[in-house]
């Protein structure tokens, strides 16, 4: 029996478009919420970094409360609350249920939500795991508290208000308080919600943060009350724009001619280096951005390249400093030494980028395998390990060279901790879920850089600790031996066994002491 | 100097919707766009599993005729050509440039492009790395060619039809001819086109294939003249439904009550299952599906869960079969000895899918390692090994028990070649790059087990084979042995030493065959 051929109109009537919530809830995993446990934290996680990320932008220092509390077998309720500058009621459904949304996408500075995704996605594994609207109250601390009911109509992508109403706020309460109802799996111990807080805690030592969660409540404190200072938004660098970008950015500019428009839409073209990229492309400097051919637009695209430019501004960026990158891992893992290092930004494709290491030594450390601590714009990165050139980066560095031991392709042995810091305007995570950075050159060779010069610095130290240990070991069997000596020299000599023996120890101890001192 | 604190009201000014073209465009990685190597290879990718998947599902025996041209260092033209239905003008621009289009998200049914992607992605990726608009050629056989001139709109996600014009087509041509500009970089060998030909060609014996790259000429033929038969579209089956999507079924539902609304929306829940589930949740039979409350609809969505069902119809799935599967990898891979097994289909989340492993041993195999060929709805999977269910599983098995060396947790040895095909309703890819499974135990579970089932058939294989060279050893012994004892027996008993011989060696034969039948 043959089959009957289909026709292009009959393929056709299927077609249609697909929304993206709809695509964001089938492929729910892209998020992170490919299973309940993960689910629970990930829904946490996205309403944290909201929190911390719109306070510390508003010049507020974070203070968030987290409470989990389970319903049944596998539901919890989740309430968020912090004391950021709210949001305006206009805005706010959109913000919190319209996937493709938010302030971050279209700027240039770090940030800890680039997307425009995360606080939507809890939303929709909320809907979709429990059918219910999610709870968001706000207030800026002057006028009323707005409660809103929201649910996404997944096929339209906009924002379902269940209800809204408005309460008095006479206690001038400034600040978002979310409650979810979710689908979860709660554990305690690796990748838990309290560890995950008290990493986000490590990366924000300025923000309060406390857990009021099944196995009881947890408070992390502050560390400093100093915000870092805030990014600046920056223009595109012009190494980091592509032809495509540039015609799209030609056909929409407002500047009169192409002198202008190279000069003002982006950083680091000065009026000079504008002439000079017309001259090399062969563009009059007064032609109107809109009137070059497909052509022309190449030909400048190539000039632009060609041309010697400052690297980008690096204001945009906000690195924890070394000082707190010590201060966090020391008290995260109990290490006895801590070493730390903040390189200097540097770019890939355009876009401005800051590497920070610290690694801890020693202490209550385990010996069988280094931790390893991944950020990414003060967020912990939790799952993906693998996949992540921040792990590239530390397998390819050679540990046995700062006296750490190492199986081949593998992380270095213990007792070390190790801390990296990625802060981008950009950053090129692997998925939506944020929890592995791709695998550039530029930023593994970056990374790699830190850790060397992080690893030459604990080097120092492990060599000290060591020549400390053998000296010991010398004095020890030196004194032992002592003993003897002194023994033979008393009959020898008929002196005081005692006394020769104290003149024995008196001289080892000065002469060791000065030898470790020459060698430091 | 203390900083100003920012209102939520110049917070609210940054906000605005993101388009999908815009995000994908910035998150390229995510579509398999990082470098330009992988990005050539994806192009080509794109256009091919298009072709493949409409000319099927056409009824039409596909051939494919790809050519890949170096215009400059970093440039090239793809051409891809297949002999499918075309495309109906009215859809043609939105199916080549608008994200998210397409007809397969909306129906469950094997299909091998599920997200409305690919296509898009390699027309977003040739505007902006060439700033060029892509060519689409389309037509029916009966009627004119259409020919458009293609961008995407990147700010609205809505085509921008840059020409358009019709053609007669006296010869009756019918397909889509594509051809596009992209930044590139060339490859031979590992992850290069020719490669992702052949494999493609192992898993669509049904297609001719032709590649007209840089290194010359290449033509897959045939295998087979025989069309897998079409998978059928099914109904969501009730254990793969969440809450949320029960409620919004519900909701937009035409059935009168609750009964019809089970029995026709959802495969496998005949009317007395219906009553059933209604009877569990206490709801009465004749309620209108949008009048269950919240909590009624809980009940019922339990009681669905707690119902027995048939698992759903399996004509949805395409599987290659174990005869295609052991042609496919012979050809391949040169391998002496192949076998295959195809599970009979199982169920994750209820989507039904169903797994074929082929295990081939010996010949022109390279000894080290294990080579695998990973495989989703007959499309080879060709990066992010590491990160797939396949690689899992295959790690996960205990190859020493089928004769095969491996070190803990690694791939086993060679030689050996491993081919996993997946076929699903839903394939749980791990990125829009639709390179690797992600993890759900179900899939694990039964990759696994298929991989023993094939095992297992291999060590008889595997074990025959030592047996074979065991008794060739054996006899070699015994007739060296022979030699001296016939000299003896000669001496002894005066008879003709090449007569006693003869007659040992003739024993010795037939004794050992006797021996190797029985353990057979």
């Amino acid at each position: 029996m043959k089959e009957k051929i289909i026709t292009a109109e009959e393929l056709a009537k299927d077609m249609r478009e697909i929304s993206v919530a709809e695509f964001f809830e089938r492929n729910k995993h892209f998020l992170g919420y490919e299973n309940p446990t993960k689910g629970l934290l990930t829904v946490v996680k996205e309403a944290v970094d909201n929190s911390l990320e719109f306070s510390t932008e508003a010049g507020i220092l974070p203070e968030v409360k987290i409470k989990v509390k389970q319903i049944t077998e596998d539901r919890f309720k989740v309430l968020v609350e912090d004391n950021g500058p709210g949001i305006v009621k206009e805005q706010l459904p959109r913000a919190f249920a319209k996937v493709l949304y938010g302030s971050r996408f279209h700027t240039l500075k770090q940030s800890r939500s680039l997307f425009g995704i995360g606080i939507k996605g809890a939303c929709l594994y909320s809907q979709l795991t429990t059918g219910k609207p999610i709870k968001v109250e706000s207030s800026s601390g002057k006028g009323p508290t707005h409660i809103f009911e929201l649910m996404i109509d997944v096929a339209k992508n906009e924002p379902k208000i269940i209800s809204h109403a408005t309460k008095e706020n006479p206690s001038g309460w400034r600040g978002i308080k979310i409650e979810m109802e979710v689908e979860g799996r709660y554990i305690s111990g690796g990748h838990s919600i309290s560890n995950y807080l008290k990493q986000t805690a490590m990366a924000n030592p300025f923000a309060k943060i406390s857990f009021d969660g099944p196995d009881g409540k947890i408070v992390f404190k502050r560390v400093t009350r100093k915000l870092p200072p805030r990014p600046k938004e920056i223009k595109p660098h012009p190494y980091g724009v592509e032809i495509g970008i540039l015609r799209r950015m030609l056909a929409a500019t407002k500047a009169k001619n192409i002198v202008a428009f190279l000069n003002t839409e982006f950083s680091r073209v000065g009026k000079r280096s504008a002439q000079q990229m017309c001259k090399k492309a062969r563009i009059e400097f007064d032609r109107k951005p809109q009137s070059l051919t497909m052509e022309e637009s190449e030909k400048l695209y190539k000039a632009v390249k060609a041309t010697k430019l400052m690297a980008p501004p690096t204001n945009c960026l906000s690195p924890l400093g070394e000082e707190l990158l010590i201060e966090g891992l020391k008290k995260e893992t109990g290490a006895e030494h801590v070493v730390a290092v903040t390189r200097t930004p540097t770019v890939y494709k355009g876009h401005p980028f800051e590497v920070e290491v610290a690694l801890g030594y020693g202490g209550s450390l385990p010996e069988e395998s280094a931790l390893l601590f991944r950020f990414a714009n003060k967020v912990p990165l939790f799952y993906h390990q693998g996949d992540c050139v921040i792990t590239e980066a530390v397998k390819e560095v050679d540990w046995h060279r700062y006296g750490i031991s190492q199986s081949k392709g593998q992380l270095p042995g213990g007792p070390l901790a190790i801390l990296v810091h990625f802060a981008s305007v950009w950053v090129p995570f692997t998925s939506e879920g944020k929890q592995a950075i791709a695998c550039y050159p530029e930023i593994l060779k970056e990374i790699k850089l830190a850790l060397q010069d992080a690893g030459r610095e604990l080097a120092r130290y492990i060599r000290k600790k060591a020549k400390l240990r053998e000296s010991m070991l010398r004095r020890e069997i030196f004194e032992r031996y002592s003993i003897v000596v002194a023994e033979s020299l008393a009959e020898l000599t008929e002196k005081d066994r005692e006394d020769i023996l104290k003149k024995l120890l008196a001289y080892s101890k000065s002469n060791l002491q000065r030898e470790d001192r020459k060698s430091d």
